[in-house]
């Protein structure tokens, strides 16, 4: 394998550039690795083997899950936070917290918090109205439940629906951060609006909401992509001092780009660089058909040096969704290696299990239109939650 | 009467120092003067005499009160919008706004909305809690609301219970609102916790809410002390961006302290500088028998020179509030100026009515009770208001 290039990268909650380097990316964060014995730990938790989000290290790094885990042995459940801020289109990227905390509610029957931040994406994003970011976080709320949720035990804030819960928690960790703080984590300067300086505290408020409404120290287990981090070290920072646990961190990384470099985007310009949970088989053929691979220029080198899995896009959705099967994904990894599978027949076998997915999935997404207005807060919540 | 000195003064929405200059202090933040021809104006709407508080110049500067009369004249009934941030104690000079839009409310049957920012107490004072914040914003409200409003026509923003209603439009404004923007105008520095730094946001959206709820430009009057006009300027600038008519203003001086500089505060620092709505008569006494007046050193001098009621805290109590029946209030001004009045005698002459006045006001606050509950905006809004 070719050795990884210190290639320059960009990863914060709102840019993610260039090739990025998830041990660099762990040590400049300042996160803990995913270990052999911490998975073991959880195999003893969630039976063998993990799910492969887990096995296949898409969750490679975490902040204090040990203790999340102690805390569970104790009886003290936690519980899981994870959300989105709406966009045009939903990829295949977006849904891998959701799957896992999917599976992770399935093992163990914790409460669920999903987070929409119709706020966020309208004050991040210059031409799109309250209205439609309010909108866009319905539709998207509809794939992303869509994995499967016990609605009993999932609840979901909208952010302008359900600021009367998370308003009172938001200012709390508002009166804490400084707009000092907020520069050095986010990069803000003096030309940004101030509710995208605000914004923070809203996404930091859910991680607190389990303990308050429950009165006492609720542990907070947040699967998200790393490009989250930032938010969380400032919550995490002043949790203490608000009286509550600090949330722990589970994160993956981000599913690259079929464009090889970055991550899945939905931004208008690159579109073909994701599958979305709306795109036709044709669209899949198309995209899939030039995703960008590890494979060498021609057949014969190909079957001479093998291919290199670790950079492909293609490798990376059998890894993360579409070989459950260890056996049949050591299979298709190692016949990658050796050369004995070639890109074009790799992609024929991929393209029509991503399309009968896309097709179960939205069979799933509509399932959950009866549900989903139940489980949204508005209102107070102090004593609606058990 | 001695030429004005040319002292320092500051007046922000948080800090008011010094001996201000209320003509400079226009002149600084540019608004305009309530000039006779507009008295004029005003009586013909409201009757003769006007209320003192306009009379006697109390209210003395606005922005665009003439269109908010050209639109009432063409049948577009205008909103009245004032505020305050809760305290441990409210004093006679947080009454004036709320007495003054009791009276316009009588007159022209307008409706009547009241924000108490109860986050933005949380989030300027250091050890106050949310929740205490809150309790003293419903306290607070009971005495605000004491003047007499129709519970039918009046709403009461409590921001952290009405934020489902607030917080779209605050977003709406915050997104049009740089961190530069707000430094210049409010002075904030690097070390303002990112609440503080949104607030203004909050403050400006019951501005808009009456033209966002019926669908069309409503105007909204807004009556408060000078001090808040930062807040407004602010508003004013983006209003028709995001397709709302610029809020119309109607500024008060501020009730000067009754030791002689600044303005009645309720810090715990001023307890003497002013009436407190809760003050039991022994305290109405012995804080008007040591006030700062404007008389002379000696008996003798008073009667030979007069004294100066401009500068008398004690005058500028019957100015605004116990001597409506202006036959006695040119008394009072005229027997000051003359000498023929001396401080004692007119200490000993207000004394009874201040008492007297806090009594009742008690038993006005007390009927509050009753309908405050109903008219506490929670939940969504829209449809909920004619």
């Amino acid at each position: 394998m070719p050795e990884p290039q210190k290639e320059e990268f960009v990863v914060t909650p709102w840019k993610v550039e260039g090739k990025i380097d998830y041990d660099r990316l762990r040590e400049q964060f300042g996160t803990s690795v995913l270990d052999e014995s911490l998975l073991e730990r959880l195999r003893g938790l969630l039976g063998r083997p993990l799910h492969p989000l887990l096995e296949r290290r898409i969750y490679f790094s975490h902040r204090d899950l040990p203790w999340v885990l102690d805390e569970y042995g104790r009886g003290n459940h936690f519980a899981m936070y994870t959300g989105r801020g709406p966009s045009g289109d939903v990829h295949l990227g977006h849904l891998t917290p959701f799957e896992f905390c999917s599976y992770l509610q399935e093992k163990l029957h914790v409460d669920m918090w999903v987070q929409m931040t119709d706020d966020e994406k309208f004050l991040f994003k210059k031409d799109l109205s309250l209205e439609e970011a309010n909108k866009l976080g319905m539709e998207n709320l509809l794939d992303l439940l869509a994995p499967g949720f016990d609605p009993k035990r999932t609840h979901v804030l909208l952010d302008t629906v359900s600021i009367r819960t998370l308003y009172p928690i938001s200012l709390e960790v508002a009166k804490r951060v400084t707009f000092s703080t907020a520069k050095a984590v986010f990069g803000f300067t003096h030309q940004n609006n101030i509710g995208s300086i605000y914004y923070t505290a809203m996404q930091a408020a859910p991680a607190f909401l389990p303990s308050k409404l429950k009165g006492h120290p609720v542990p907070c287990l947040i699967p998200c992509g790393i490009d989250q981090d930032p938010h969380f070290r400032v919550a995490r920072d002043l949790a203490e001092s608000l009286g509550y646990p600090k949330p722990a961190m589970l994160y993956n990384i981000l599913l690259p780009s079929l464009q090889g470099e970055g991550k899945m985007s939905s931004s208008a310009e690159a579109k073909d660089s994701a599958i979305f949970l709306g795109d036709q088989p044709g669209d899949v053929k198309r995209k899939l058909s030039r995703a960008f691979t590890g494979g060498r220029t021609t057949v014969a080198e190909q079957r001479k040096l093998g291919a290199v899995p670790e950079v492909c896009s293609v490798w990376s959705m059998w890894r993360s969704r579409f070989a459950p099967d260890p056996k049949e994904f050591e299979e298709i990894t190692r016949t990658c290696r050796s050369g004995e599978l070639l890109c074009g027949e790799c992609k024929a076998r991929l393209i029509p299990k991503v399309q009968k997915f896309l097709e179960e999935h939205r069979k799933r997404r509509e399932s959950v239109r009866a549900w989903l207005p139940k489980v949204i807060v508005d209102g107070p919540l102090a004593g609606k939650v058990e």
